[in-house]
C-alpha cells in the first residue's frame, strides 16, 4: 500500500489548525444553505421567460396556453426565490442562533410573493427600457433583438430584478444578482441606485453606476461610464458615515459619453458640489450644479 | 389539498393579459426556432478546431487523419450553421409570414457553404494576427500560447468570423458571436469593422470597436481603447441619417494605447474631421489628418 | 444516397494541405495533453475549498471533521494540479522530443507538492485582503460576504493561487489562471506582479495589473485603473530587451482612483521616471506624495 | 509529425469501401431524423407527469394549479411527440422519396392529437390497474407506493400508452416504448396485445406478451411467464402467414404463476387448440376451467 | 398569434376536473419531497465507496488517507440518507396531518445514524458473499472482480444494505434499493428475506427471493429460481392473512439450479408443506435432503 | 460551531482499521486506472457508429463522407479501447509491481490495433445476423429496424464486439462488455462462448449462454433459455478442473423456445452425455435429432 507523501500530510494538518482557519471558516447552523448562485441564475431566467413570453425557455406560446406558461413560471419562481431568500436571510445573520427556522422560512416567502406582484409592473418599465434602446441603436432592426440578446438590456433587467428586491429589504440576494450581470457584461449597477424609465446602456463595458447614484428618465449611457462616489472622509474616530448619498444625480435625458467619469473631488459628501467629469469633453461636466445636466 | 396564494394568482391574471405583454412578446411562426447562443458556441468552436488543427477538440492529429477530422468537422459546421443562418433569417423578418420556408433554409444553407468557403483565407489572416500578437508580447513563449488561450486572440477570431457572415448578409447571427467574446473578454468589436491583418489587442478589457471603423494592417490596440462613433444629429424631422462612416481610421502600424478614446466631436459625421484622442498622451492624437495615423 | 456538396469538398482539401495548416498546427507527442481550463477550474476551486473551509463545496464542517475534508481536498488537488503542470511543461516545450516522459511527470509532482505547501501562508495573506475589503466596504455586512462573492476578492484569490504557481516557474498555468478571473470579472493580473497584503480592488471591471508592478501593503485599486508598462524601444537590432521592470512600483498605503492610467511616457525604462496619472486629477500622481509614489 | 498506424489506415479504406457497408447503411432524406430514445423516454416522462399530477416531475400541485401544469404538459408533449411520430413514418417507409414533407408532418401532428384525447380513458383504466395492483399486494401500504415505483405498474403504462399509439398505426414508436419497460424491467409486453383492466404483472422479469395475445379483466401474472406465440409452419413457398391469431387468450380473472410457459404445440395456427401450461402445476392450464381459458 | 388546437384545449380541460385524477394524484405537505431513485443510487454508490475502498470513487486510497476519504463519505451519506427517510416517512404516512415535520425529521436522523453503524458488520458479511463468489466461479481471477462487476454480486450489495434498513422499520427506501437492482440486473431479492452469510447469486436474470424467505449459510442460487410464496386463501371475510411466513426456507449449502420455482401448491400458508420444485430435476427439492431441506 | 455525532466518528474509525478493511481494499499502483464502464459504454457505440453509418451517432452520411466518419471514429476507437484495454491489464495482473508500465501500454496498444482489424470481419457476421432477425420477425418492416432496436440484435453485437477482445486474451474488458448487453437487455452470453453466422435471439429477457457454449450457424433462441454449464465435481482435493468444454453444443439451425434449460445431470464433464431439455417439450431435447444436437 502506497504511502502519501509527508509534506502533505503535514499541510493538512497546519490547515486543519483552529488558529489556522479560524478567521475564514464559515460554519453553517442546521438547516442552512448557502445562496446559490446557479439557484439565482434559474431565478432570473424565470424573470425573463416569465416577463418576455416566448423569448426565452423556447416555448410556443399562445393567446390561449400562456396562462399556462405563466401560472408554472411564476409558481417554479416563488419556491426557487423563496428558498434562496431563506439562504439569504440566514447568511446575513449568522449570529443569530436563536431566531426559529421557521419564522426566518415564513419572512421569505412573504418576501418572494411581495417580488413578484411586482412583475406587472417590471415588465411595463423593461418595455420603456426596450423601447429607448431600440429608438438609440440605429442598427437594431427590431426590439426583439434587444430583449433577446443586446448585453445593455440584460444588464438593466438584472438591476431592475435586484433593485426590487432591495427595496424589500432582502439582504445578499439582490448584489448577487448584479454582479451576474458584471460578470456576463462588464456593467456594474448596485441594485440600490435609483434609475427612471427608457434608460440605455451601450456598449457597456467598464460601466459602474454606485449605490447612491439616481438617474433620470431618458438617459443613456455608453461604456467605460464610472459614476463613483465622492470620497468621505472618516470623523475623528475613523468611522465612515453610512447611507449619505455620495453618487452623481443625472436628471433626464442625460447621454453620458464611453470613459467618463463623474466625479466630486471636494472631499464633502452630500449638498451643492462641484461635480467634474473626467476624461470627456463630450460630456458637459464641471459646472456647479447640484446635479449634472446635459441638453 | 393546498390552496396556492391568492396574490400569486392574480399576478399570473394580469400578467396574462394581452394589454400587458403585447408589446414583449414573441410569436413564433410554424418552424421557426431562436437562434440559439449555444449552438453559435459550438460553431465557433468548431471553427477553431478547423482553422487550428491539434489545439482544440483534444484531438490528436497526423497527416494522414487530418483529412479525416476535417471532413467531418467541416460537415458538422455545415449542418449546424444552416440552422442557426435559417434561425437568424427567420428572426429577423418576423412579418414575412408568406415566404416559403423552403426558400429561406435554401437561402441558408448557400450562406452557410459561402461562409465554410472563406476557412482557408481566415486561417491565413489569423496566422498574421498569431505571429503579430507573438512578437509584441516579449511574455510569450511561442505561437501555441497564443492560439490556445490569448484573450485579445480569441476575440479576433469571433470578430473575424463574425465580419465573414456580416459580409454575406446574414442578419442577427454576427453579432451574436461578437457578444459571445464581448462577454468572455470584455472586448467588444462590431462585426462590420474593417480591419487589416497582423491585428494585435492586448490585454483589451473595455475595448470598443465601432460598426464603420477602419483599421490597417500592423495595427495594435490596448485594454479601454474606445473607436467611438461621430455624434450624429438627427435631421429637422428626427431621423438619424444611417449608413454613413461614423467611426475613425486607424492606418497602418498604429498602436493606440489604453484607455484613449478616439473621438470626433465636431457633431458632423464623415468628411475631415479634427479626431481627438482622449485620455492619453501617449497617443499622438488630435491631429488635422482624415486618418488617425502614429508613427 | 446524397452527394456532398462539392464547395465543401475542395473546401476540406484546401484546409488539408500541409501548407495551409503548418504554421498553425499543434502536434502531440505522445502521451501529451493540452492543459485544459475546465481542470483549472476544479483546481482554483478545490483551492478555494481548503483555503475558507464551509463556504465553497457545499459541505458541513465541524471541528471533528475538518481534517477529512481538508485532507480529501489536499489529495484531490494533488492530483488534478500535477497532471496540469505536467500538461504545461510538456506544451511550453513543445521541441524536447528526447526528455523523458518520467522525468516531466516526477518534476510536476515536485512542482505540486512545493505549491500545496504554501497554502497555509496563502490562507494567512487572504485573510489580511478580505479584512481590508471589509473595511474599505461599507456595504459589506460581514467578511464571509466578501469571501463567498466579491469579484475583486475572487480575483486576487486567483491571482495569489497563480502568483505561486509562477514563482515556481510552472509555465503557462499561472497565466491561464488569472485569465479565468479576468474573462469572469475584467480584472487582469498579471501573475508575475508583486502585491503586498491587505490589498483589495474595487468594481474592478477593466483594471490591469502588468508584469514587473510592484504594489505595497494596504493597497486600493478601483476599476478601469491600467498600472500600464513602459514603452520599451527595441535596440538598433530590433531586439526588445526582457525581464527589465517596466511597470509601476505603488507604495504601502496608495488608493488608485477608478479609470486612472499610470504611465511613463519617457520611453526609457527603469530609473526614477516621470510616472503621469492620466485620467483622473483624484489621484496625486507623478508627485512624490504620500498617496503615490513612484521610485 | 505523427505517422497514423497503417494498420488502422487500411481497417478505415475497407470499411469505406461500398461493398462492406451497402448492407448496414442507413441514408437519411433531408430534413428527417432518426427516433430518439431519449426524446421517447422524455415523452413517457410527461404522460406520466400528466397521468399522475404530483407523483413526477417534482411539482407541488393544487386544484388551482392543476390546469396550468396540464396545459403546460399537454402541449409540451405534443410537440415532442409529433417530431417522434414523424420521424418514425419517415423510418418506416424509407423509399418513399417523393413523398412530401409537410403531408408526413401533418399527419404527425394529426395522429399526436388522436393520442392525446385518449389520456383521460388512458388514466381511468391505468387507476384500475393500481387499484388491482394494491389490492393483490399485501406489502403495498397506498396506492400511491404502486404509482410511484412498482416495476410492474411502470411497465404497464407504457403498454397501455404504446397500444395507443398502435391502434393509431403509429410505426416503430410503440415498440420502442414498450422495449424501455422491457430494458428497464425485464418485462416484454408487445404493444399491440389487448389487455383488460385491473391488470397486474407481480416481480415481472422475464414475462413476455405476444403480439397477438388478448387478456381479460382482473388478470394477474407472475415473472417468468411466457404468452408464447403458436409455430407457424410456412406455406409451401416459405412464407409465414402475418396477421393471424398466434397467442394465447386468456379470460376474466385469470391467474398465472412463476415461470409458466402457455405453448400450442400442435403446430396449426388459430382455432381451439390444446394449450399447453409448461413448468407450474399451479397453473390450470390446457383445461378450461375458470382459472385459465382459452378459445 | 397562433391558436391552440382545440382537441388539446379539451383533454386539458377534462384531465383537470377533479373527478378525473382524484384517485391517482399525490398532494404534499409543506417542506416534502418525494424519495429520489437518483438520491438513492447516490447513497448505495456511497456506501459501496465506503465498503469496498479503492474501487469505486476513483480514489487513490493509502493507510494515511483511508480515514479522510471514510469521513467524507460518511457525513455525505449521514445527510442524503437523513433526507431520504424523512422522505420516505412522510411518503408513507400521508394523512398523519399533524405530525410536526421537526419530529419527523429527527426520527430520519437517528435512523440514519443506526444504519451507519452497521457499516462494519455489512463489510464482514459482504467480504464472505465476495469469498464464496470468487470460489464458484473458475473464471474469477481474483475477488476484486467480483467486487467491482459482478451482477449477482452487486445485487447482493443492494439487498445487504436495504434488509438493515428494513431491518429499522424504515419505510418504502428498502424497497426501491432493491429495485434498483431489480432494474440493473433482474435479481429480485425482497428487502425482508434473510440471508446467511456466503451468498452466491450466478447469472441472476429472473431469479426471485420472496419476502419472508429464509437462506442458510453457503447457499447458491442460479438465473430464473423463484422463491415463490404460498398461495394464501382469504378468510371468509375476504381479508388475506399477513404475516405470515409464506416463502421457502434453504438451510446451508442448499445449491438451487437455473430456472427452479420453489413452491408450495398446498394452500395452506406454513407449518411442514410439501414443497415442490419445478422445472428441474437438478434440485433435489421437497425431499428432506441435504441439498435443500424445507421445514 | 457543530460537533459531529459520535457514533458516526466511531464508525469512521472502525471502518478505517486494517482489519477491517484488509479483504476488501483495492490499491493503486501509480498510473492505473480502474476499467470504466462509461467509457466502455462509448467505445461500444463507436463500434455501432462504425460498423452501422448512418444509424448512430446523429451523422448525415454520404459516400464522399463516409471515409471522413469511419477515419475519426477509428481513431478515437483505438485510442479509449487501448486506455481501457490497460486498465484491464492492470486489474487483472495486481501483483505484477515490477512490470514496466510502458511495456503494458505497448501491449494494449498493439491489442486495440488487431481488435480493430476484425471490424470488416465484424459487420459482414453482424449483417448475417441482421438479415437472420428480420426473416425470423414477421413484424419487422425492415432491416434497419433490427439494427437500431431490437435487444436481441444488440445483445449480439456486444458478445460479437467481446468475443474478438476475448480470443485476444485481453483481461475483464469483455466480460464487462457482455455485462452491458445482459444489464440492459436481460441477455447473458459470455464472451468465450463460440457462435455462428445467422444468430437470432428473440425477446431474450433470461437468457444465459455458457462460456463453454459451442453454437452453429442459423440458430435462434428465445428468451429465459440456459445453456447451462455441467455440474463439474471437484476432485478429491478440492480443486475444479478449469478450462473442461462443459456447455452444450447447438448445431445448425437449432431453435430452442422458450425458458428451456438444456441441462446434462450426469455429473461428469465432457463426452457423449446425455443432455436433458428440461421445461418446453417443443424442444427437441435430449435426442440425437435434426433440432437439436449435443456431442
Amino acid at each position: 500500500m502506497q504511502e502519501q507523501n509527508k509534506g502533505l500530510s503535514q499541510t493538512v494538518d497546519r490547515l486543519s489548525e483552529e488558529s489556522s482557519y479560524r478567521q475564514l471558516f464559515h460554519s453553517y447552523r442546521d438547516g442552512e444553505a448557502m445562496p446559490s448562485g446557479e439557484q439565482l441564475k434559474k431565478i432570473v431566467d424565470l424573470c425573463r421567460a416569465i416577463l418576455f413570453p416566448g423569448y426565452y425557455g423556447n416555448a410556443r406560446i399562445s393567446k390561449q396556453t400562456i396562462r399556462y406558461h405563466t401560472g408554472v413560471n411564476i409558481e417554479t419562481l416563488h419556491s426557487l426565490l423563496t428558498s434562496q431568500i431563506y439562504a439569504g436571510l440566514c447568511f446575513s445573520d449568522l449570529d443569530c442562533e436563536t431566531c426559529p427556522e421557521e419564522k426566518i422560512f415564513a419572512e421569505a416567502e412573504k418576501l418572494s410573493e411581495a417580488f413578484i406582484e411586482t412583475l406587472p409592473e417590471l415588465r411595463r418599465v423593461l418595455a420603456t427600457d426596450a423601447e429607448a434602446t431600440f429608438h438609440n441603436d440605429p442598427a437594431a432592426k427590431n426590439a426583439g433583438e434587444i430583449i433577446f440578446c443586446y448585453p445593455g438590456f440584460r444588464a438593466i433587467v438584472n438591476y431592475r430584478i435586484a433593485h426590487e428586491l432591495f427595496l424589500l429589504n432582502v439582504p445578499f440576494i439582490p448584489r448577487m444578482i448584479t454582479e451576474m450581470a458584471h460578470s456576463e457584461n462588464g456593467i456594474d449597477i448596485h441594485p440600490g441606485a435609483v434609475i427612471g424609465d427608457h434608460f440605455t446602456i451601450d456598449h457597456g463595458t467598464g460601466t459602474v453606476i454606485g449605490e447612491t447614484s439616481v438617474i433620470g428618465n431618458y438617459v443613456r449611457i455608453f461604456q467605460g461610464v464610472s459614476l463613483a462616489g465622492e470620497k468621505i472622509l472618516p470623523d475623528e474616530k475613523g468611522n465612515v458615515a453610512r447611507g449619505i448619498p455620495r453618487h452623481p444625480v443625472l436628471e433626464d435625458h442625460v447621454t453620458v459619453y464611453s470613459n467618463a467619469t463623474l466625479w466630486d473631488g471636494s472631499g464633502s459628501a452630500g449638498g451643492n458640489d462641484l461635480w467634474q467629469c473626467l476624461g470627456h469633453p463630450g460630456c458637459a461636466c464641471g459646472r456647479n450644479s447640484q446635479t449634472i445636466v446635459f441638453n
